[in-house]
């Protein structure tokens, strides 16, 4: 009998997980909820209008159908049993491994105000970008029907969370303002539309250092973003977002438009898992693994990417690849009889964020770049990361578009409300 | 005051009649209820995750950004007065007209049977080549979760509709059960899926003649599409498709996909300006207008596309692009006080279908093609038809990279209900 490894998620960790483990002989199932996987740091450019939901995404079964011994399963984790070793999916059907990894990524929270969802956009799945996609535009087409002055709540955008998604959704809103909806519309002047980020924090970028916080800050102003810290929200809703000051006075901002750049919090399954295990986790939820990224007293069970609390790593794709590659590494020895590998290490090749046009911050092998050169370097590592080549050169030729016409080839509004007949 | 022209629709009838009035000084307002024009023609391949939704469809705005005498209204017509010249939109707006062109194009009809629609999934809109994607290849999903017998109701395609539509679905999906997902299924072998196309008619392509009907007839069957004629719809429902024969005798085809590709019938806006104008109507709801497209005793207002009737001409992009430009020529020559051009007359250039890979049927200026020079003809006239460069480039680059490894670039299964955290 083949030795049997359950993947539960094609993200980041889980596909550098099965990629690990190809060359091994072991049995390896994937299950994922959707189809695809997905290029998440690009989602944003859906949510703007620059890329299709298709070149950011690759089939899963497309990627292992050459590999005989990858099985990709459609379905969503329930239950697990670490005594039987069986996972149990909604469907009701279940699922017998011997090694179990769970890299089932992070969803959005809304710190406990669900209330806020409708009305805050999160980025999360292809489907939020192109709702909120469709909800940019559509602000827009609002304002041009009434006329809108500056001012006017549909010509106000704002952005909740000043992190790396904040930051580049700002900076597209930017573009599409000043640039790409230009010359489109009659009766309002979409320039004059009013991009603010509100954060908690007292400054953009906590995971960069506050040199390039500062670069990115700057960058942000002169595209006429407004980035305003030390700003609690209080409530969300059809008129706006309501704030604290850190002196406890309130400040309203009327829009219609709220973008969603909050917090992260670990999926059902996690929780499913510390029921199941007794696995300690931290403040938000995250698995607390070993050095070797099992879980305590399952050495059979590890957790990667996102939602595994291993020496305060950020939840990016780069710690996900790494830490998926790491964990099918050492079922791959153990199969092998091998010594175990040396405990998990995090190498930070950098960290980027685009801010806007041909510009970005990027902290690349400790050096700090900022403008162009960020950008380029940031464009290049994420054409390279793309799955498919079709998607690379679809993305090249777009990006090369939008960088000579300002144009955004993917700005529809779609949606299921509203072409009924 | 300029004279002001209404377009209600911005297809292919729409944007032609702007087009051949951009010259002109008439201040015209082009009214659609989405934000882009859709090239239809390709619909068949974003529902069969050939393309992508982006790909086949361009914004309306910024094909007329740089006409400051055009302006694009995000709204939907619910109201003609054919006396005071006014349209009052969904949303209360009115909108004054001095001569108004309606190009709606046509809907999907289930032939009363509105119970079928659930259940036979239609394809005139993005949403509805999604939500048609999503469920083809959730079938195959489904199929490898049971592990599906070649007969299962899941692994049965039935295509309601010969026409140019259902044939061109059927070699798409030939393709995808023979070649795409080849090698991507572990307890299914997906060429054994059923495809069978079901008309009342005795052939395929009744627009087409016999002779490259059943050239088309032979190329599908070489596919393994079952093509079976003189069958009646009796009932559509979870279970599949319950048909009658010509001898009264009964048939039915357990399946659990079910597409659509039957009748058209005219949106609620061509009903509204029948009664507010009296004009006449054919059996299909389409306004019978003169020679010059105008309504009888209406002469302001011109009904172009899908919707007109006029010498049993099919609801083609051709037709529609002619009539529309023609309308817009008769108005431009209006306003300059020249003489009415003659009468429309439908030059048709040809007919093509796709059948599959390299595979299509045509009628080129009364020569009959079949087969690759058929199909490369058809393939260069839709690739110079799409209305943006960067379209056409992307597009190419998926078609060759399907054609040369039959990979589907943009098979996701998207949708709302899947992915709610």
């Amino acid at each position: 009998m083949a030795h049997k490894v359950l993947v539960i998620g094609g993200g980041f960790a889980g596909l550098s997980a099965v990629q690990a483990l190809e060359s091994s002989d072991a049995e390896i199932t994937l299950l994922d909820r959707r189809n695809f996987h997905l290029f998440q740091p690009l989602l944003y450019q859906v949510a703007t209008g620059s890329l299709s939901p298709s070149e950011i995404s690759s089939p899963l079964r497309s990627i292992f159908s050459k590999q005989q011994h990858v099985r990709v399963l459609l379905g969503e984790a329930e239950h697990i049993d670490a005594t039987a070793r069986v996972v149990t999916l909604v469907d009701g059907a279940r699922l017998q491994y011997d090694t179990l990894i769970i890299a089932a990524g992070s969803t959005t929270t809304y710190f406990g105000h669900d209330e806020w969802r409708p009305y805050a956009q999160c980025l999360k799945s292809l489907e939020d970008a192109t709702e909120m996609r469709g909800r940019i535009f559509k602000a827009f087409e609002h304002a041009e029907l009434e006329g809108s002055q500056a001012n006017s709540p549909w010509l106000t955008f704002v952005i909740v969370g000043g992190g790396a998604t904040g930051v580049e959704l700002a900076g597209a809103l930017s573009e599409i303002a000043h640039k790409t909806l230009k010359e489109d519309f009659r009766s309002i002047r979409p320039e004059m539309a009013q991009l603010i980020i509100v954060d908690q924090a007292p400054r953009l970028l906590p995971a960069f250092s506050e040199h390039l916080a500062m670069k990115a800050e700057q960058a942000l102003v002169r595209l006429g973003v407004q980035c305003r810290y030390g700003l609690r929200v209080t409530c969300i809703d059809a008129d706006g977002v309501k704030l604290q000051r850190p002196d406890g006075s309130h400040l309203e901002i009327p829009s219609k438009t709220v973008l969603w750049a909050g917090g992260v919090a670990v999926p059902e399954i996690v929780k499913e898992l510390h029921r199941a295990t007794d696995a300690p986790t931290d403040n938000r939820g995250r698995i607390k693994v070993l050095p070797d990224l099992s879980v305590p007293a399952h050495p059979e069970i590890f957790v990667v990417g996102d939602i595994a609390a291993l020496d305060n790593l950020p939840g990016v794709a780069q710690v996900a690849m790494q830490q998926g590659r790491y964990a099918g590494k050492v079922i791959a020895r153990r199969l092998r009889k091998q010594d175990p590998p040396a405990p998990f290490h995090y190498a930070n090749r950098g960290d980027m964020a685009v801010i806007g046009r041909a510009s970005a911050v990027a902290n690349i092998f400790g050096f700090e770049v900022s403008g162009f050169p960020a950008w380029f370097v940031w464009a290049f590592i994420h054409i390279l990361n793309l799955i498919e080549f079709q998607n690379r050169i679809i993305v090249i030729v777009r990006w090369a578009f939008q960088y000579l016409t300002f144009s955004r080839g993917a700005r529809l509004i779609t949606g299921t409300e509203q072409d009924k007949n």
